[in-house]
């Protein structure tokens, strides 16, 4: 794995990319995709997100890995413009899975019988 | 941000957990859900993407951002158990994700007039 | 097919139900599923389509009738709740289905070069 | 309700209309929408049930009586579509539905102390 894959990298990357492409911050909704939906509001990345999934599902009923790869990718692209367009980023959704697996790890020790 | 909220660490050390739960390799349906998610197959983990993926819409709808981000984290963790199940990784997802990012942008310095 | 298969008849039928089932109507969400949908309101039932969607997409991608059937009625069922907790009924997506239609005619006739 | 919008006739001449233009039955794909979905096979029409259902949700979320009756036409519109495609019909949903309705029916009187 290269540093240019790194996840932390990727992601905040991504999210940095897609702030930059805001109407209010410069993004032209004529030259860039990202600007458009986020110009026209939540129901176009909402749809799009609705829509992802069903691909994704039907990729995963296919068993295809590459496609499986690529929906999984636009799931995620549109799930980073919507947390973009309110105002949230890849980092507080990780951190929300980090303090689970957090969670997780101390209700598994309570679980155990004790040594 | 913290070590601990590192992204790579966290979907890597996600991705990680969720394979050590596969029944193959020790998980037990009867005391881990994502252990009774791999067991039962593709439509129970499918099902919570289609799931989580029309909740992520209402809290998105309603604008409110811990619920947001809560619905984001089950739809993304629910990602992971899929790839798992498949082999994959969310290092796979992020790869596919630079790649257009990094297309993208080419594609832009492509479109720029000559200076 | 016989009078009790019409199906004029059983979406009324089923839409008077639903309606009979609102807890401002005596509904009791203690006994009664659609009442509790009712009560709990739209993310509950609404909820359940994107779930029921997701299914039946599963269903058919495995291409088993029964499972379509079941999955169809599913998905239809809770839009005649969703309909019901609105005010609206069958009638007037069939209303709609059949303007469509006469209109999807009329633009077939159009097009149909003069004889 | 007048004879053009009874529900039976509108499902069944939509089911008719929709079988007429299955490819095998000289369905024109470059001049009928139903009949290239029918041409391109499950995922196109699956595809659309995942994101009618979708803007369905948000319609719903918005509380806006034309959007939902359009979202809900579109969405059983293409239901009946996957229906045709695996040679079922809409009848075979509402006996579905009616069935359930009688048991329903039944369980109701069963639950019911004695006069």
């Amino acid at each position: 794995m290269t540093d240019a894959l790194n996840s932390a990298d990727i992601l905040a990357r991504l999210a940095e990319t897609v702030a930059s492409r805001h109407p209010d911050r410069g993004g032209d909704p004529a030259t860039s995709y990202v600007a458009k939906l986020l110009k026209k509001g939540p129901d176009s990345f909402l749809k799009k997100i609705g829509e992802e999934a069903t691909e994704l599902v039907m990729a995963a009923k296919d068993g295809v890995p590459d496609r499986i790869i690529n929906e999984t990718a636009d799931l995620w692209f549109h799930s980073v413009v919507m947390l973009a367009y309110y105002n949230l980023s890849p980092e507080d959704v990780l951190a929300e899975l980090a303090r689970r697996e957090g969670l997780s790890g101390l209700e598994e020790k309570a679980r155990r019988p004790a040594d």
